[in-house]
């Protein structure tokens, strides 16, 4: 009998299988091949409402069975963990029904529509995790080896104390005027546009990196093109339509400044319009003995100013993240040989794999969850009353930061990412 | 006789002698010698208070003569311009009297310390200009190529209707902490601190290039170190004081949202906390058809997006401003061989003394001037209101675009920069 | 039954589970979810000397048996294609009985370790194309999407007819002197250093970008370290060793100038000694009408200079490699969700499948495997005789350019890759 | 009487005032406004054979006299030194005649068209400077910030051991066929190519960054467009001519290997035909404990890799070389506002104006200009003895490197440039 049949199984079944349902597919192939796992994720069931469509799904990427209700998934005994990849108006009645029926649950970002649906799913996994049923959140951003690198530096104390955070998530999918509407652009369904979409990513990555939370902000939001065509047939992000018109009801911007706990002012912009910037997710946090900037568009690379340095040999360092002892590496390739958009699927999987077997929280909880939400309202609250200042009192601490730390000093709990 | 002797002469007296002085002193010697002027700049009086150090200044830098008191050469009638390079506090009373003394004034940014007085500047600016007495506020960064370039890129609707703007003014030389206090971190001397310092640069280019003024700002300052060290004796940027502290009393830190006159969203950071940025200037601008980013630390260079082009082919071009159409460089050197920070002060002198010649507004006017001061000042009004959005009522139109120009719509009166 | 059971399998047998043999896996196991493809691959047996650590190994990477003998393998019935992942002194033995004995083969590269051996399979690779029997060498460098669409836009005229062409290739993993030996640093072994190893790949590009092939060349060869630690055990790139000291029989440099067959000069470096620069593979090719340029360390971006463009605004394009309509991006992500390495593995396998299905020869050939031993070897006897120019008469042309070309003039066969 | 006055002048005559006499122009011009120097340098004459274009460019540029023969102001007792900027056949013959009449001089690089006439003249420079009279090549990258403070880092141990150059000065002026023939694409005039025009200052920065010569090479020259459209006048770089043609008699492009004088190999590429390169000037230094990276299109920078940081946060850092105490900068502005290509003509001046004060041998002298001199011929040399490598046995020591030191150890003679 081989070695990973000895190790006790994880049966996984999945909601969904567009965009995120592959990516996450591939987190979950991808996970034991490259990394040594405490237990073995088994592909059992994918679930789609069209049992055509779903068959189709599961056997390209690589699911056991197909099931056409979500309910029928989370009353299985032979399920552990239910990765839920649906758009986010239908995140907080399964994640809470699996939870509740005693299933991990790792949901897909955004966590969900609304703040109550987030506090409601929070509530939930707070009171699952007392029963040992785990949950997480898909901020896989986190999990680029470059991302985690940054937020160990800072834990390190390599940047001194956070001064200022930057944030910029540039697009430019919508910038074309004649690209057609979608569920995107349909407040109804998406709940937000770049905002929730995009603007969660990097207040996520603010949260995870600093250690500290966003404490208040002042936002604004624009609709630069208040109509679209109509999609003929639904046809994703590129397709063009007809001479039928219909309103966009959500931001194609978001533009924000706020403070973390700690008090340093930060900005964050987060845009479908920006040309040619495709998916430009950066963040640049200086600190009072140095400075990070990332920027997802050179993925494998951090970039740290290190203020101790004398002024005359003094730059940013070009850190190419892919060395033996940088984070996530080990599973990987040898140093320069660069990681791709979906590894942090695999290092998702991996996190959340062995911290089930550990019995101990995975990150970002539902809690993170919810904080980055508590974010996206204060910046919607805040742009309905002309741009005012609006605190955010329950701002609380990152997961994997001790609650012993004072406000503004970063204390990991555990020792940092990977 | 030599052509450049046949050449009416343009006799300039300049007042105040530091880092400003230098760098102007640079553009009036240097404008003759590599561009065609249709008059001749005559470096006639350097105004300090001390005799000993005015003579030893107009020696190094090339001035034929030296006052101690700027009212003298107001007075005198063998002056034509006076360029201001003194401390905010005191431009207004310089360039008004010289306004009313029948003089050109070139005055450097920022206009004045004070909205009242930028208003007075204004209007005693256009009360000369019936006269045919002309002004002029130093934005030499509006000068050089690579934005002159953006500025007629747009102009031209390369990138189609200005959608959203974005800029950064990133220093770091209040970084550290032991960096004694100077004027500049005074509230009496220096008006205000990285928002009138350098975030008036970013206004002033946003106006520039796009051709609309910002109609509206959300803004809030932060000052991050509070106290510093005494300078033992004024050391400038660079130098380290002893164990005494004094309050800083500007902000370290700016950020703004914004709205064009045409209704485009903008966004701003002005910082001198940015550890490893030394003077990113960076601005970039979205429009319906394409794309323009700039950023000072690579100043011979405009990134430019053209959306017309297919995808396929598509991205951001690095062109090198250095070619023999581009803006200014005519009088210099062949493809690739770059200029420096200090040109944007010869072509500050070539384009001035052009416009004086030809009896036209150069610009920026000061009502160029005053509009940036304008936005500055509702920066400061609506951080005071917790970031309250707060409009530019009186925003008007930029000096060389057209008064018939549809509100976002942007039609120079003048073929563009250069 | 399902849509991919009833295609038909391409069973396939592995020799070698190494780096390049994880790599190849994943190109196995990831190519049947990401792309439609004619066939159905089958990861049936995994060849290893050991049996324990080639079944840990089967495991881990997804083979369903385990052989201890190549011989048996290309012995049995049931298996249609063999994946040589071996070092390069054991690949002729493998592939010529694989070929003869009616087996598809993938061997990786380099090809062989001495040219006899290479034109050996050549030859075999031919003898089997005629009985429907195809082969393939692993340059996987050519199915990195820049690179692929680099290739199309020279075929396509994008930038006239090739002028010239500059290679790097730069790794630092030998500039620590202590960095022990190992069998990469033994002649006996690897066949020769950094230009075998990492100049091949440059070669190739070169071929297969500008679809001619190099015609001579001078060369040089150093050796910067002539003497390292012995490895302890066994211990990879990064391992470090004792006292004891073993001499470094290839060389860590290899410079050489050459032409095309076209006459265009090309230069190329190949290093281990460079610090700093991980994988730093790049090409710029200059044409009469344009260039091309490409770095391995931002390898989701291709830069293009089209001279057709007004010298005012034109500039290289940094064009982000991640849209719809670019080579192999079908099968991934939106744009702006860059690729990894390991990416090229599964795109080689994806054409690979492809070709056999259609019965077509699949590219890069024996032949072009062939064509770039013949110019490593050029190099090698140009660098015994002080870099005495040498031609390569026998140079051919790469098998994706018809025939009929004129010499320097670039028809492919087909319409490019993807 | 001012400061200035009481300094002894140094009284300069200058021949030419095309290209490089207006950057030399600038050079004595700026040089005592932003240093301080000790002599007064007083712009004498400018020397050109048609009175009237000599006048113009006198009065331009700012020369006090003008003369029509080089030979009358050799024998002028008021001249101290003679700065030649004329094309390099009329070199040799100034020179020596000026440095015999006991001028000092600046000879604008290359210092000759044939090895010959270098070797005399630095025959002639060696006895003048017997005599006190001092002599000095233009290249004047050199003094560029950046490359100065790399030639500091070697010399300092930065890198350890000079293991590998690698060095590119890409152009693209003559890629567009239709740009018409001039004096630079004719043997007769020119001497040589892109090999002498830009290949010799990639050597040179060689020479100056390690401390050591080029003491072999292997060469290939190809002239890639052989003939060009006669220019109807003279029109410089950029005119486009009608349809007589003439033949193209220099190199196009200069590829060559080599290796310096401690072994180390090195590999150089000059051409003008690398379409979207404007003046792209590279040369990359390895060594044991690191490397350093500069590009003229990036001439404010210098990246720099230390081998002594752990991997995991190591990487080449982007030095913004425009702090204090880099080299050069204490006369300009503060950091991040950067110098231009016409600076290094300024720091030039400043560098012999001091030597020639101190009494002691600028750099780089008649010997260094020779020793590239010698480079460049055993490139054509071995070129036309099909790239044998070719010694080059007298190659010696760079003018600023101790006598003492062991061939491949570079321990400068004096502290490092400035």
């Amino acid at each position: 009998m081989s070695e990973a049949a000895a190790r006790r199984p994880l049966r996984v079944a999945t909601v969904g299988y567009a965009f995120m349902g592959r990516a996450h597919s591939q987190g979950w192939r991808g996970a034991p091949r490259f990394f040594d796992l405490p237990r073995d994720p088994v592909m059992q069931v994918l679930v789609g409402r069209s049992p055509e469509r779903a068959a189709h799904a599961a056997d390209t990427l690589g699911w056991a069975e197909v099931e056409t209700d979500w309910r029928r998934v989370v009353e299985r005994d032979d399920i552990d963990l239910i990765d839920i990849c649906t758009p986010g108006d239908t995140h907080a009645a399964i994640a809470t029904a699996a939870l509740e029926a005693g299933k991990h649950v790792l949901v897909e970002k955004p966590m969900a529509n609304t703040l109550a649906e987030a506090e409601q799913m929070a509530a939930a996994a707070a009171a699952a995790a007392e029963r040992g049923v785990l949950s997480m959140v898909g901020f896989t951003y986190r999990r680029v080896p470059a991302v985690s690198l940054a937020r160990q530096l800072v834990a390190e104390g390599r940047i001194g104390e956070v001064r200022q955070v930057r944030c910029q998530y540039l697009q430019d999918w919508l910038a074309d005027e004649s690209t057609p509407g979608s569920w995107r652009t349909d407040k109804e369904k998406a709940g937000s546009g770049a905002l929730g979409d995009i603007g969660a990513h990097i207040v996520d990555l603010t949260h995870f990196i600093t250690g500290q939370r966003v404490a208040g902000v002042s936002g604004r939001l624009d609709t630069l093109v208040t109509e679209r065509p109509v999609a003929e047939s639904f046809a994703g992000l590129s397709g063009k339509g007809g001479t039928e018109r219909e309103p966009v009801t959500v931001d194609d911007v978001a533009l924000f400044t706020g403070e973390l706990a700690g008090g340093a002012p930060a900005i964050f912009e987060a845009t479908r319009f920006a040309w040619g910037r495709k998916n430009a997710m950066r963040i640049e946090v200086n600190g009072s003995a140095g400075a990070l900037a990332f920027d997802f568009e050179d993925m494998n690379v951090l970039n740290y100013y290190d203020a101790r340095e004398p002024a005359r040999t003094g730059g940013f360092r070009r850190i190419i993240v892919t060395e033996a002892d940088h984070p996530y590496i080990e599973g990987w390739w040898p140093p320069g040989h660069g990681l791709g958009y979906e590894h942090g699927f695999v290092h998702q999987v991996v996190d959340l794999v062995r911290a089930i077997d550990a019995g101990e929280q995975p990150t970002p909880s539902f809690d993170d969850g919810l904080a980055v939400q508590r974010v996206l309202d204060a910046v919607e609250r805040s742009a309905g009353r002309r741009s005012e200042f609006t605190e955010i009192p329950e701002h609380g601490r990152p997961s994997d930061v001790s609650a012993t730390a004072p406000a503004g000093h970063d204390v990991p709990a555990a020792a940092g990412q990977s």
